[in-house]
């Protein structure tokens, strides 16, 4: 999710200079915070009345349309580089959605149109680090999702084929099909009212041993969350602790060359002092040869 | 948070100099608990004898006017430094609330007397080292409860345009307003009757699929949840065992530093040892040599 | 829970060596999916046409005898080694459960067919790594469990003792015996409802002092629930740090080596110096000697 | 809760050396065990035959007298020692309440006899080390849990204050007086059922803005609890980690020693080798100067 690094000679004009700067950064942040306020006060149109709504409708479009623009100008600017970052696809999809033709005729693109507010999670350097920390944190969790998706598909399977054929109507709505045993498994999962909206009615529908059946269930999924859990605070602060300590260590190891090199010089100089009083002797040696052969000489 | 260093110059009336003692600070603290015994008793009013009621109230008054007349002392001998301290801030309030005229009439700020109790999170110092570490710890959790608040906001907004426009009275209660629905949704993110108080209605009130928008809303909660605790975990962690490793790679470095004294030194004894055994050889040349003109002289 | 190691020279014949190669892996990893989709439609019985139904039995049938020639074909080729590995039981017991004669009878044996999916947890490489973290993990949680499990023993013969004997029906399905004291507990534990669903029901009929007991248990259970969790993150970090920790030194004590080394090859340096230097004088000295005595013996 | 060390002049007889022995353990351990199963199935006693019940009273009755006769073995032999172990406190306490006379006729005090199972704790190796671990923890969450203690009974005398004067049943039972505030309030903090248990109750008591005080407690609570947590993790973390890294570094300064003195050998090594070269020198100098004097001489 990197922002693709700018090509400066691409982005060369005027507008797509200056959507690189703090202020035009700082006035989308505004923009987007504005059109947040104006999405939530469109929430009460029921009761406010018909000539506000329609001015709000109008600025939230003209808001858009700023945003599409933005957009519009990047991908000028960047051509293919724009979409090499995770965060401008984003951007795309979320302001796109509001310009489909008849997104404000279905209620459900009409209340997508708000996501556009979630630009904020980039826009915004503080909650920048935050969901850029979130998004690199989930592939370490996959495998083990994994592993709970298997073992809630097969206790809903189970479930369903041991509960679901049933007359009682709570038990249907429980465990009548595969994704309803998978939600009920999902909400025993998460502690919630799991005795008596879930176990307590299944036992009174015929089944005395099923809460057997819950409590393996809650204690592999707790534990496998629970271990979840652990690995993710454990690898974080390894990971922390590693670097913590390999500067550390560093520190030490360049106090250790310093203190190698010091001890070669030292040789060096020994071997030096060596040689050169091996020298003066040799010379000594020389003279007291010579003064002998003089002495015999004579 | 931490208390404005004394001016001991200013404080120097026998008042202002009592209140910094350690009897003092008891006294206090006594009177706080006394207080919070009284208002605790004050809560049966109903079924007291009215005279003894009467008596409590006059007792509570005359420690609110204590209260009021250490803080009044406090301001005299500190000045403005009095609220450079956030603690002093607090009892200024708690204890100001307590004196405004009509207080006793009003509920609320009758209710708001018990708020006074509270100055025993700094006055007894286990409590206060333990209230500094919980606010010192607010701020990094500030960008990971912006983001939440943000998705949290998203959610309402789009929850309220989706489910809110409705004639069942239990999902109009659940997302008929903004504040509601963001009540719900934070009701749903702590997992308390998330399936059969809110998901289910609102899927009973026609949204077959609004599972699906409440599971993505409690998966990306909790991870958030999760990642901010990981987060502060981590924080602490890395923080704590910085120091400890610091501590111990200053000790190495200590016995590093020795090492390399010790080295300079024997560098230094070598030099020395060199330089005196080449004057001797000299010497010893310039004797040899005399010697030879003696030989040859002859 | 390892793979037996493979005996080479017994798996010969062709098979026995085609279920080792990567290929027989996946084909038999895209079966156990095939099969757990199977076995999803299949919950799905009774509003799918008859023949589709039959149709989709006998694929199971097929799919359950080819993972049951799978194992054959791996206990011929390893004989009693197969049994070394737990998943090895795993499969020889998930899928013998399938072909238990009447299997397809009786509710809860069809029911359990569905196990043979969790064969993924040990064929998908990436899943076995976390199932076998899990597992584990699981022994260093035994004495703590222990500890939980006798607690709730403990309170449920409590509970029943005090609370069981009662003709309110809702009571005495929460208390009434053993076993369901120790799911009540449970659910206390779980914090899933205790107020209302549990302590509240227990105080009306006739126990109002049954809130201390409660409180006790929760207090006692999560604070066990709590370290169990600490001890477990604690455990896993400080193994994994222990690893960072001695290489990080191990590198160190390298490098010192290295400089003791220095320091001994000096020390012998020196040594050598000081002979040569010594052998020199003494050289130079019986020269002198010489000397002397030819000046002395002319 | 250590054990007090024995004194084994002092438990000098046959049966006061018998209790110390691993028989005798492990036969109080299973007589714990075999008690617990009685007192088990007497919670099924109005379902079995009245001549079983009386045995299993007896047999019970009969145990408690061997635990009551092991106790007072130790205690004669250890006298005043025997109460300096918490153990034994413990064991003194929970046997003693068996034997009260008419204990068997208050149905609380006949539940509080199956605590004595609760010996297991400490009897058991496994189980006394996980007990004697929490019990240490304790003291640690001492300051936080008065924070959190101190927090709640605040909010307790305000909610009393602002919804216990009600004429709505379900309200006056959460908020009628402190006691049930303050239950209420531990309720929120668990999060259990806070919504529409409370909240919502207290909400359409007239009271529109109470979910603001709800969640202001919530906030605080739960933010207080997760830092009690982490503090948890962090402490037992760095106390673990500084054990790992002191053992670390130890080993390195026993190298760097190492190192230290191979080099203060080497210096003493020079200082001879310079001291014995500097005698050599002075004595050829001397024989110079003698055969100096010779040739002069002659």
């Amino acid at each position: 999710m990197k922002q693709a690094t700018l090509d400066h000679e691409t982005a060369n004009s005027g507008l797509e200079r200056a959507i690189e700067r703090p202020w035009f950064r700082n006035f989308i942040t505004g923009l987007i915070i504005f059109n947040a306020i104006i999405l939530g006060v469109l929430t009460y149109q029921d009761s406010l009345p018909h000539g506000f709504v329609q001015v709000l409708e109008v600025v939230d479009h003209a808001v858009t349309w700023i945003f599409a623009a933005e957009i519009a100008i990047k991908l000028a600017g960047y051509r293919f580089v724009f979409f090499r970052s995770g965060w401008n696809w984003f951007d795309f999809i979320v302001v796109g959605i509001s310009l489909v033709p008849g997104a404000g005729a279905f209620s459900v693109l009409r209340a997508l149109r708000v996501l556009r507010v979630l630009r904020l999670l980039h826009v915004v350097p503080m909650m920048r680090r935050i969901s850029e920390a979130l998004l690199k944190a989930l592939p370490g969790m996959g495998a083990i999702i994994a592993v709970l998706a298997l073992v809630t598909y097969v206790a809903a399977v189970m479930a369903t084929n041991m509960y679901g054929d049933t007359d009682t109507e709570e038990v249907k709505q429980l465990f009548g099909d595969l994704p309803s045993s998978a939600l009920s498994l999902f909400q025993v999962m998460t502690m919630d009212g799991w005795r008596f909206e879930v176990v307590q009615k299944v036992v009174d529908d015929g089944h005395p041993n099923a809460w057997l059946f819950f409590l393996v269930f809650i204690f592999v999924a707790s534990f496998a969350i629970l271990n979840l859990f652990i690995a993710l605070v454990v690898d974080s602060l390894a990971a922390e602790q590693k670097a913590v300590l390999e500067e550390g260590i560093h520190d030490l190891e360049e106090d250790l060359e310093d203190i190698e090199e010091e001890i070669e010089d030292e040789r060096e100089e020994a071997s030096d002092a060596r040689a050169e009083i091996l020298d003066a002797l040799k010379e000594l040696q020389r003279e007291v040869a010579e003064l002998k052969s003089a002495v015999a000489g004579r």
